[in-house]
């Protein structure tokens, strides 16, 4: 074994302990000091090495931050294994430093390399802008770029603000099931679930589960049922489809936020809170990473910030599905699929409503009673028959929420599954409708979607933290 | 249409737009209100109907808190459907209550049933005390039990406590994947995922993916990943085992927090971290919903009040596997399997450990080599050669964290996945040394267990928001 300050072997890591006590600081913590530290200790990785006759700089970045912390070392500390991507520890005073654009700085009395790095085959290279696609290909080292670290941090700042919202209102977090015989809405293609041991050995016929099971498209069934207790309920988590399509708008696995609330009459009470939430959430991840976005916004998709501003300020324009029709049957613009009142509003439809609604998100409610599934409520309107649901467009992404009533009357319920041959089924369903049942609705929020949206990021894979592929499945 | 003061019909509802404006509380704002309120409304489901010759009391919860808020009322006001379980919309004055049990109670002016209950077929009854495995029978209704609602209310408030413990310490939260074609240390069997398509015509030999896919066992090795642009990362998701065991112990689908800890040398480090997560989200949650833990603890696990609040005043009991295995060999008890340093250590021995060392946490560490999967670090110690690894025992539980340094040398890793024939599997592990590798480390806690065991439950599938049974899927 080496000696307790030899540098740049993987052997030396274990004696680190004999080093002098200082003050341990993450680059974020450093950068925002207020008063210089005497002695203190940060670690990371080399970003970047510039050395002078008189005097070294390394930025060191712990993923912390974006921002880098600048150390000035006198050049005798170089070392031959002090390269870019290298991870480091630094010993020494913090400073404030001299330059405009930085607060602090560190000036080195010791630099140790932790962990060489072959920059030969390390795929970053040093002060490189590599675009997303390039570093989409290493799913285990594309968290080093700046950009994928700035997404990454984004992601995980909303992650937060989504469950703070909730809970600031009341709501109960409820983990819905993942794998469940319960198809919800026979939303999209189903991925199948077995033991794999059933999958090797399909001739016994000893299956884990009695009953086909699935990977969960959807919570909210099931939330309707926590919603019965607990008037509001949220869950956040993975839901799935097996669409076959190699988009950029599609995953096989994403994120789902969903909300039921009880006691609800109105579904502009419903829309009010999709509305809060986007808001909510969106200003606390600009006021959370304002370096990050700012990033983000720069270099991926620079007309985002302005625009974002903006629809932060406004509140969101509705419009009735029919006026929605209407609107496309007026537009100038050719469609390939002719709007017909009845039919589904196709993507080019809705990118016309959101653009002639001002590119701003547009809430389209009161879709056609027969487009729907069983669950949402009847509006009992007119000879052009709807139910009281929304959907949330919105520019660049089309749907990132939707919603509805839920229909919460026996009677209607009743006869609406039996016509489709459901009723046995969903027998708990049209059960709870017996036991105090009230006026309720909810939705669901694409978290991927919303992501791309605010960020402006045009491929879905760019903000996971494992790009993946349709077809496959790395790592 | 009825109209609109109408009680007590499905159709009633809508018209509830045109009562006069008053202030809508929840049941728990209700009853933690300092001052009186002149017009309120509160919505909920009764829990009790009292009807005397001048006066009728009704106990209304709406799910935000474990008590219920009184409300006084006129006999006048009875209604045929204001029954046990129905949902109704009270309006009056929230004045201060007389009773010492309560602060405020809700006079009322009017009571408007919005949903009756069909009480001869509702299976829960008014004022009776069900017992958990009653209640697991009717997974759509239980919820609206007392103590199902006190367990899940909890499990949300420690969701969020995790949550807010990994953020307030700077960690990255990381949406590890679900479907992946990594099986993490061969912890156990596995569900294989396949596009139901697939499932039913198998003969066409057209897979989704292009390598088998699973469902996770654990997040960890993603997260390290993480870990080595970020620093400090966790995860809190769902994880699979598909075990064939009707325990009371284990599920099929059960959550997992995880956490990965980079520029960590010491064990030490990692067992402080498991300590302070498991020491802060308890705090927090007996802060935040003491009466739900009240109950809890009253009507199921009546010593596990004290217990918990002897745990939080003490460091936890630290101890090696192999000063375990000597205890076990000195303890009076007879074993089923006998207790030998290089063998695993059974139930009985953890439970007999956890004992010995006064019924309260345990961290067993530095296992044998060869029990242990690649990744964990090796200690190079003597001949009764270990690694870096850490368990935590619990009282009536067993295993509640599992954690280790993981082997950041490549030499090491590398000799060690090339004896088990894995060094092509793991390449993008390799690669992860040959890049700036640092000392790290991380655990995992199983989150079903650890609300097991603060709260006393016997059975797991009462700690979750459906009840899952290892052979069927309900919902």
């Amino acid at each position: 074994m080496l000696g307790a300050w030899a540098c740049g072997g993987w052997q030396a890591v274990r004696r680190c302990a004999s080093l002098p006590r200082a003050v341990r600081l993450r680059v974020r913590d450093a950068l925002g000091a207020r008063e210089p530290v005497e002695a203190v200790r940060v670690q990371g990785w080399v970003r970047s090495v510039r050395s002078q006759k008189e005097v070294m700089f390394l930025h060191i970045n712990d993923g912390s931050s974006l921002e880098h912390l600048q150390v000035v070392a006198d050049p005798s500390l170089e070392n031959r294994d002090l390269t870019f991507g290298s991870a480091v520890e630094v010993q020494g005073k913090l400073v404030k430093s001299p330059h405009r654009m930085q607060n602090m700085e560190l000036q080195a009395e010791t630099i140790r390399v932790v962990g060489p790095c072959d920059i030969w085959s390390f795929p970053l290279k040093m002060k490189e802008r590599h675009p997303l696609e390039y570093v989409r290909q290493f799913p285990h080292l594309r968290c080093r770029n700046n950009t994928l670290g700035s997404l990454l941090r984004i992601r995980s700042e909303a992650t937060a603000a989504i469950h703070s919202f909730f809970q600031d209102h009341g709501y109960v977090h409820i983990h819905t099931p993942i794998i469940t015989s319960n198809d919800c809405e026979g939303a999209g293609e189903l991925f199948q679930v077995e033991a794999s041991s059933e999958v090797r050995e399909p001739a016994e016929k000893t299956h884990f589960f009695n009953v086909p099971a699935f990977l969960t498209v959807s919570g909210q069934l099931h939330l309707e049922v926590m919603a019965g207790a607990f008037t509001h309920v949220f869950t956040f988590g993975p839901t799935f489809r097996a669409e076959n399509s190699q988009s950029r708008r599609h995953l096989a696995e994403f994120y789902m936020v969903e909300a039921e609330l009880s006691f609800t009459e109105s579904l502009q009470d419903i829309m009010q809170v999709m509305e809060d939430l986007f808001k909510t959430v969106t200003s606390t991840v600009l006021s959370k990473c304002p370096r990050d976005v700012e990033l983000v916004h720069k270099y991926v998709s620079p007309a985002q910030k302005d625009r974002l501003e903006q629809i932060l300020k406004n509140k969101f324009v509705t419009i009735t599905y029919s006026e929605a029709v209407e609107i496309l049957k007026q537009a100038s613009q050719t469609f390939t699929f002719k709007p017909e009142w009845g039919c589904d509003l196709q993507t080019e439809h809705e990118k016309y409503l959101v653009k002639h609604c001002g590119e701003v998100p547009v809430f389209v409610i009161n879709y056609p009673y027969d487009l729907k599934p069983f669950y949402m409520r009847d509006n009992e309107d007119g000879p052009q028959h709807t139910v009281a649901a929304v959907d949330l467009l919105v520019p660049g992404i089309g749907e990132l929420c939707g919603g509805s009533l839920r229909e919460e009357r026996l009677p209607f319920l009743e006869s609406r599954l039996q016509r489709l041959g459901l009723a046995d089924a969903y027998q708990w369903y049209l059960d709870l409708r017996k036991f105090g049942s009230v006026p309720h609705g909810g939705f669901g929020m694409g978290f991927e979607r919303y992501l791309q949206y605010i960020l402006g990021v045009d491929n879905i894979k760019d903000v996971i933290p494992f790009p993946r592929f349709s077809h496959s499945c790395l790592l």
